[in-house]
C-alpha cells in the first residue's frame, strides 16, 4: 500500500505552507493585488507599494515568478525594460488577496473601535 | 476644507496595514482557518496548527483578539479552561483565508511543476 499525501496546511511539512507563506507575505499580498490591476514595471511598482525596499521587491518578486504566478517579462530595448504581470494561476490568488485587501481598508473603523475597546479594559 | 482619509493598504502608514498583516501573519492565517471550522481550546489549538509555538500562538490569538476578529472565553472552572471563538467580524476574515488556505493546497501540484519549470532554466 502506498500512502496518499493530501496537501495540509496545518503540517509544518507540507509544502502548501511554504506557498501559502509567498502569497500572504506582507509584500506578496500588495504585490499580487496591484498586479491584479494591471501590470507594472519594477520602478512603477517600486512606487506603488508604499514602504517595498528594491531588494524586497525583487526578492517577492522571484518568489512569485518561481512559484507560476507572476510573469516576468524583460524588453529587449535601451534602456532596459521589465514588465511584470500575472499568470492566469496569479490571477486566480490575486483576485483573493485583492478582495482580502479591501475587505481590511473598509473595516478600518470597526478594528479601531475593538482596538480601543480592548486597551481600555487593561488600564 | 478637511482631508478625508480613505484607508489605502499601498500607504506604509495606512492602519489597514497592520491589520492586514495581523490576519495573513504566517500563524494568523492558520488560526482563523481553524477557528472557522469550530472553537477550539488553547492547547487543542496549539495541537492542529502545526508548528507553532506556545508564545507566537499566544501572541496571535492576543492581537486577532485585540482586533475584535477572536473571542477568548476564560471560564471559571478547575483547572482553568479558556475556549477562542469567532466573533461575527472575524468569520467574515477567517472565510476569506480559509477558501486562500484550501486553494493553496489543491494548487500544490501546479506550483510544483512551476518551480521545477524556474530553477530548470536556471541550471
Amino acid at each position: 500500500m502506498t500512502e496518499t499525501l493530501v496537501p495540509d496546511v496545518n503540517r509544518a511539512d507540507c509544502p502548501s505552507r511554504a506557498i501559502l507563506e509567498h502569497v500572504t507575505s506582507r509584500w506578496g499580498v500588495l504585490v499580487l493585488a496591484a498586479l491584479l490591476e494591471r501590470s507594472y514595471r519594477f520602478s512603477e511598482l517600486r512606487r506603488h507599494v508604499g514602504g517595498v525596499s528594491e531588494k524586497m521587491l525583487a526578492q517577492t518578486l522571484q518568489s512569485l515568478e518561481r512559484d507560476g504566478f507572476v510573469l516576468r517579462d524583460a524588453k529587449p530595448v535601451i534602456p532596459p525594460r521589465v514588465d511584470y504581470s500575472l499568470t492566469p494561476l496569479g490571477q486566480d490568488v490575486a483576485t483573493q488577496v485583492h478582495a482580502l485587501a479591501h475587505w481590511v481598508e473598509s473595516k478600518v473603523p470597526e478594528v479601531q473601535k475593538a482596538n480601543a475597546t480592548y486597551d481600555d479594559a487593561r488600564v
